[in-house]
């Protein structure tokens, strides 16, 4: 048989794999031996499904089937006698003509799902949880008949240790930088315990039953034996103690990772610049798994905040929109909504801006669609919390986060109006793309209703700038970078209001610093669209390379450059809590790749996308940034541009120059004071661009 | 240690345990060697809650706790480090003063669950599945540390057979009645199969692979071994067949119940009426167990109009109001509501009446506000499903079911506008008692609203009573009895109305007879409202009668006299499939208990009650109706009623006398043509009426 013909697929209730993925994962958090399962629902899978196809066949056929579950078959509505516990195969004649095929499943442990091969496989199968409505049935990569949909396929690689040296008591090990996985000792020999102190920092490892996890093993054994460790750690340090009389040959540890391509990529004549692009990539590649975790070391939780950010980094670098659509799926989990996204105000709004997003970068209206009915039901719990002005305010135990720095989070705060607003804009592109027209007259509507409410009530002339809120009818005036950050990226302020957002609150250093690189990411986006380029590049080189200064190998948390050393890994009040491989701080790739390689989308699927590449002050830069067809390829330095186009959709490459020939063989047009446009009409192209002479050539 | 003293329960989220049971329950159902999952959808519990309790003890106390599930310890928010699998008992100190415990608890197997013993064990308990509030945690009788909520604690009882002999080609063993539980098969010796063929009939179990269930034992053993079958089943009869050189010594029946007393009690000159009533009394005790199921062989399943029919029934026998409570608890599930109870639109209504019933018989408010939030969900449900006449129709996938008999069930089927109407104006008196004054008037002026159309579109004056249908703006004027049970059970009709409705419909000949003994309970119902008590008492020595002339030892799913005796057993166009013991055919309890007896709550929980006896032409009846404090008892012959009130509540006496004298001691009050009052004012007491001379003596 011929090894490429598709055999067949494990079908599914769509999202169910997802959310009872994420219901498992989301409680294998520990923290010093405890288990911590997160401050909000987890949902599983619909345990009681029903499968059909209707078979049209020209001649008769034979469907093997395998189910996940009891089951029970129907032939033409008339029950088929088969086993109900689960088998390899159990063969189902179609006779040729018009028959439908339904396929009963019960499963309270595990996914419920069938694996149809024959007969079309898995084409034209339809599922209902009993709602009413038949949908057409999900799946993914299970397409082995003895795998079902069950432990996530990761991929494994063996990693020697850095270094493996005596220090105090025990052993301390350093893999050379951040890590995830199992870990083997080799060839133990004697009886007692192992005890295995895991450190992002060697400070962790080393502060033993401190650290935030720990494994023991019992051994026991008089020939040399293998013994690996229970469950996946984060660490790049081990501090080994064994028990007197133990002793061991080597020590080892199992990588456990998702394996993905770096199809971005950055690199410049600056090396420190080029070492945080490659940091920032491996912090997100050690997050992204199941779904976009925050941090892998303690929460290895999904947050709707940090998926927002992550997965626009991803964008940059893998353009992996599995672990997206996973990610919001998860985070969505079943109905009703009851709570917020992760119990956080702001994060809800950070999830209906996750699929903006994720729509612009990839064109794929198909997963908007499928998600629309959760999106709508999430909404309409926003607007039933509005209070009489029609904005929201925080519920008692709803959280409102925005950032870690301090601030006053009572009543109507004023970027929580904007995140809403922006929300509701969402939901009217996407209601007009689906074609619900009254929706998208309603949230239109809301939307500009809020928008009006928004300025007139927070933006202050005087200031300059959005203020923070307001209390029991009482204006809070303090100014804070949150709301105007956000209203400069949702393009609601003009030419004069930009100006003024950027001198007295985005650049004036007497305004309340952010905590999180999360929010420096938003913070630094921002001051790109308002012309600061350069000045942004001089931050990620201080601020992310203050992490690298620090001995960082991932970035992390949260990073205050003022804090000394040895408090630089503790948060929340404790020892060593801070993740040092935290998703979030891995902005710099979105950073570099929309600003210095300057690529961003800019109609959904890169259907049109402009390239704005800009040395600030480097010798050279080049790189790529990957598009659902192909890589957009960008090299600059002070002579020359080249631009190879992907392989779909309309470019424009942007060309700041003080002393480029007006546009002299008509294909750069001047568009304003030394700008220059160039249109990118031909996928899979090289455009050379000879600065000085302003001449392009087209390979 | 005092036995007496109480050591603590377990707790959980509330109507974790029911939901969890109800999934597991549900899917138990088997036809001839396969499953049959129910065509809704299945609830599990929350498999993620946090339980808390604030301590303010004058003394250090010592608490001990036992965890169902993965869990966590948070003493005033600090961890407590305790191993996160369940142990036998974990003990906490808690020191004098104020101080909070928090157990947060995982678990996706079984229900998530604490047991705390000692420090006020399980009082002050509040619980929450993180959905923003706590409430207070539920428990049961699960009371032993050891013992967590899981499988249903039943009773078992081990029975000889009546008989056994050899028949054909097996052994036919004959139970004497409906029955339930496991078969044993004692000193068996022989290697091979037994098979066993269940009868509800001997028809049935001789019939081998046409009976709805059967067993296979795989046997070998050269010593005599006893053999218990794997699973519960129904039956009278078994067919066993086993394989050649296979012996044993015996058979018996382990049968599983619900232990209960039957409180009611109903005994007469006529032995028929007596028979019937034992039969019902058993028939409604095989299907109370976990839940009180629609019948035992066959679906084993829980269902809102059969639910509403039995839980009444149960009122007039066991008043075992624990079945009422998990019954309705587990039809309704957990948010979101995407369908109907059971897919079926008449069910919903039938859910919402059962409430009713339940409120009136106990006066439980709690359980009522406990329930009321997802009450208002489901009614918001319907009323979102209401077409522009305010009416709801059957959706495409609803189930509209009403009764087996024919109808056309398209469109506005006025019998489900009347159920509607019903369900509104219980939740405006659950709304009232509740004080939820807005939903109160909203609910009210619904119903009076849909009153008001009901009539006007339905009644028809000529034919004297309600007409079926309205579809695509066409009415169809049949007359059903249908509507007019309806209405007049719920006092919609006027005298005159009531006079037609009974001369036009409920005794013409020429209507329609109703199928299943489920509607021929409001059928009856309704005829004893309209004076007709001896004619429904002779229709049940006729329907109920007639199918003890047929060898029944229970009632069953529907009957028809006029069907041959050997189709008898057939349903759903298939041998053998009618349920012998289903229990909304055990009806006539509640029939004798409300009519015949005469005993009917007035207000909540019997706050008042009637007490109207009638002879109906027997020579004498007499019984007991339980209440929430103790029994009414009731007899009268001709010459005299004695009635013995029960511990609570005030109660009236009514009888109709056409020769009792003019309450001559001004107890008696006539308060219309040949009907006397008498109040029964003090609870306990036994009171005497001589008829002739209208004496009464209070014992």
């Amino acid at each position: 048989m011929d090894s490429n013909e598709r055999q067949g697929t494990w079908l599914w209730y769509p999202e169910d794999y997802e959310i009872w993925l994420h219901a498992k994962v989301s409680v294998l958090r520990q923290f010093r031996g405890y288990i911590c399962p997160p401050p909000w629902r987890l949902d599983s899978a619909y345990d009681n499904v029903k499968f059909r196809k209707t078979f049209d066949l020209a001649a008769p056929g034979k469907l093997t089937l395998s189910v996940q579950g009891m089951f029970v078959l129907h032939f033409d509505s008339s029950m088929i006698p088969t086993p109900y516990e689960r088998t390899p195969v159990t063969t189902v004649e179609i006779p040729a003509g018009k028959h439908e095929l339904m396929v009963t499943v019960y499963n309270d442990k595990a996914v419920p799902a069938i694996y149809p091969s024959g007969c079309g496989n898995e084409n034209g199968w339809e599922v209902t949880s009993h709602n009413g409505t038949w949908v057409k049935a999900a799946s993914w990569q299970f397409n082995e008949i003895d795998e079902p949909p069950g432990d996530f396929p990761f991929s494994y690689e063996t990693v020697e240790p850095d270094s493996v040296k005596e220090q105090g008591e025990g052993t301390l090990v350093d893999f050379g930088r951040e890590t995830f996985g199992y870990v083997i000792l080799l060839g133990v020999i004697g009886k007692g315990t192992i005890r295995l102190y895991y450190g992002e920092s060697s400070e962790e490892a080393l502060a033993g039953e401190l650290a935030e996890t720990f494994d023991e093993l019992v051994v026991d054994s008089a020939v040399p034996t293998d013994y690996v460790t229970p469950v996946t750690r984060a660490f790049r340090y081990i501090q080994l103690k064994l028990d007197p009389g133990i002793t061991y040959a080597g020590i080892r540890h199992e990588y456990e990772y998702l394996p993905m391509e770096r199809r971005g990529a950055f690199r410049s004549s600056d090396e420190r610049l080029n070492r945080i692009w490659d940091l920032s990539a491996h912090t997100l590649h050690m997050n992204m798994r199941e779904f976009l975790f925050d941090g892998m070391k303690r929460d290895r939780w999904v947050w709707g905040g940090d998926a927002h950010l992550g997965t626009q980094i991803n964008n940059y670098v893998f353009f992996e929109q599995d672990v997206t659509k996973r990610t919001l799926v998860a985070l969505r989990g079943k109905d009703p909504v009851e709570r917020h996204i992760n119990t956080i105000m702001d994060f809800t709004f950070h999830w209906f801006l996750s699929f903006r997003e994720y729509y612009l970068n990839t064109g794929d209206l198909a997963f908007i669609e499928r998600s629309y009915p959760k999106m709508l039901t999430l909404m309409e719990f926003c607007l039933g919390r509005r209070n009489e002005a029609g904005m929201m305010e925080g519920f008692p135990n709803d959280w409102v986060f925005i950032d870690w720095a301090p601030m006053d989070l009572r009543g109507e705060v004023s970027t929580e109006q904007i995140f809403l607003c922006r929300s509701l804009e969402t939901m009217e592109l996407f209601a007009e793309k689906l074609g619900d027209d009254g929706n998208k007259e309603r949230f239109g509507k809301l939307a500009r209703e809020l928008k009006d409410l928004i300025f007139k009530l927070f933006w202050d002339e005087g200031q300059g700038g959005f203020i923070h809120s307001r209390w029991q009818s009482e204006l809070n005036r303090q100014i804070l970078k949150y709301p105007n950050i956000f209203a400069t990226r949702f393009g609601y302020l003009d030419e004069k209001q930009l100006d003024s957002v950027k001198q007295n609150v985005m650049l004036n250093d007497s305004v309340q610093k952010i905590k999180t690189p999360f929010m420096r990411f938003f913070e630094l986006d921002a001051l790109c669209r308002l012309g600061e380029r350069s000045h942004v590049l001089d931050e990620i080189r201080s601020y992310w390379g203050g992490m690298i200064d620090l001995g960082a190998t991932a970035f992390w948390e949260e990073y205050e450059p003022s804090v000394p050393p040895q408090e630089q890994y503790d948060m929340y009040g404790d020892k060593f809590r801070k993740s040092l491989c935290h998703a979030w701080g891995a902005a710099p790739i979105l950073l570099l790749g929309k600003y210095v390689l300057g690529v961003e989308p800019l109609a959904p699927g890169y259907a049109e996308y402009r390239v704005e590449p800009d040395l600030c002050g480097l010798d050279w830069i080049e790189g790529k940034v990957p598009t659902p067809d192909g890589e957009i390829e960008v090299y600059m330095d002070r002579n020359r541009v080249s631009v190879k186009t992907c392989g779909f959709g309309v470019g424009v490459l942007r060309i700041a120059s003080r002393s480029m020939p007006s546009a002299n063989d008509g294909k750069f047009v001047q568009i304003g004071e030394g700008l220059y446009e160039l249109r990118l009409t031909r996928p899979g192209h090289l455009y050379e661009v000879e600065l000085a002479a302003a001449t392009v050539e087209v390979k």
